[in-house]
């Protein structure tokens, strides 16, 4: 089901500039017996990219009416939410007023083998190094081609996930993913002050870590030091946590903090 | 006018990957009495834009035959030919087999002021640099928020064009142009394989200048040299040529080698 602008409808003008520029931000979350889980999180994501790009954000109240839509028709489904600058004329200048359009759709829940979740997946180094551009780092826009061009880099069903790193060698993310890696029983996930897109389970986990008392830390984190931690995982907001079994010749079984997270965030109420 | 897959349609389908991640490319040329501009350098562009990418390029005549469509209606008009990795599930990972979407899709001929060309404008020095993706430089593609961001720093109807600088200070181009620079006599344009887009203008006067005898650098070119040219000028495919006139504190006259490289452009036949 897709409503564009609040109406059932399967497409989208074709002068939007979401199509021309990638001039739009977009969200992925997951509908849960009819809930949209970490609504309030993803919500406040939401406004703050729209914040970044200058587009409107439609008022969260809409949102939730369209969701409730979505969930009356399939309760447990993935959701994407897409905003952009709306239909335009020709040319980069934004138009005035903007009128942004409003896409939210479902998508059947990705059906991964349960192993993934339990013993964890074999990911992959991408060959595909993150360009840097703090105006955007940080931001889920539309402007997605480098992750289009790593996840290109492999189609061995073996391989769930692959690991970007940054011009200067640095871990930055999965094509869909944010890492965490663990060191002495702390947390650290790579600094996106430069590229990479900020996802909301890596600011959920930021909260839940420091209520337990753990540490973690944001920082340039080189791919060296991910392959010598004791543990390093996925996360997103529809997979949840996968720990990584193994990547660029290191080994790992599953690790007890790995799985606390995965609690936490399985605990946690919307 | 619009075709979507050959058919007149202004809807695009909302799973689109041109929406969902940027994923395509695209060609902006004019239509004159019916005619396409330097249609063989656009269309060899456009096949190498989509081999960057991957994404199997339409056949030519099929392209032709929906240009003839769109000239039997409007016979002077911009065109922009957008090729996207078409419809897929969520997820990056590319759908196989491919079925590109094909949009082709006239607008009026924008309506610049003459004297812009007669006595050329006023340009800006954009405060956004350009990020390196040495995978995606020079290729038209979607992913154009820089560009986007970029443009969006003026309002002021005076300003004809903003310039942009990569990370180390280097001119790149304009937000939709092309940039020349003139040192005595010889032309030098920015090297374009770390960021910026390789526009079809720019590859005619290449060739153009090859065949007068004029040496034509690609190099990179730090803004202070820009600034200390005899000449500088902005090209696309729909302005042609437009000297700069005001920049970053400097004034120029209209300078001698734009007016040739115009004549150049004018008189070549498609």
């Amino acid at each position: 089901m897709i409503l564009i602008n609040g109406a059932v409808s399967n497409s989208l003008a074709a002068t939007d500039r979401g199509l021309a520029y990638g001039d739009g931000v977009f969200r992925t979350l997951a509908l849960r017996s009819g809930r949209p889980r970490a609504w309030s999180e993803h919500f406040r994501k939401l406004e703050h990219d729209c914040g970044a790009l200058a587009i409107p954000c439609p008022a969260q109240a809409q949102l939730r009416e369209e969701l409730a839509l979505l969930a009356e028709h399939e309760p447990d489904c993935a959701v994407k939410i897409v905003i952009t600058r709306g239909s335009g004329q020709r040319g980069y200048a934004p138009p005035s007023p903007v009128a942004p359009t409003r896409i939210v759709m479902s998508f059947p829940l990705p059906q991964y083998p349960a192993e993934l979740r339990q013993s964890g997946i074999k990911a992959r180094l991408c060959s595909l190094r993150l360009g840097y551009q703090p105006a955007l780092a940080g931001v889920k826009h539309l402007n997605r081609l480098e992750n289009v061009l790593a996840r290109a880099e492999w189609d061995d069903p073996e391989t769930a996930e692959g690991l970007l790193l940054d011009a200067e060698g640095n871990a930055i993310g999965g094509t869909m993913t944010n890492l965490f890696i663990v060191e002495n029983g702390a947390l650290a996930t790579p600094d996106l002050s430069r590229c990479g897109v900020a996802g909301v389970t890596r600011e959920r986990i930021f909260a839940r870590a420091a209520e337990h008392g753990i540490v973690c830390r944001i920082e340039h984190i080189a791919v060296d030091r991910v392959l010598r931690a004791d543990e390093a995982f996925l996360v997103n907001s529809l997979i949840g946590v996968w720990q990584i079994r193994e990547l660029g010749g290191k080994a790992w079984t599953p690790g007890p903090l790995a799985a606390s997270v995965r609690r936490w965030l399985d605990e946690e109420s919307d």
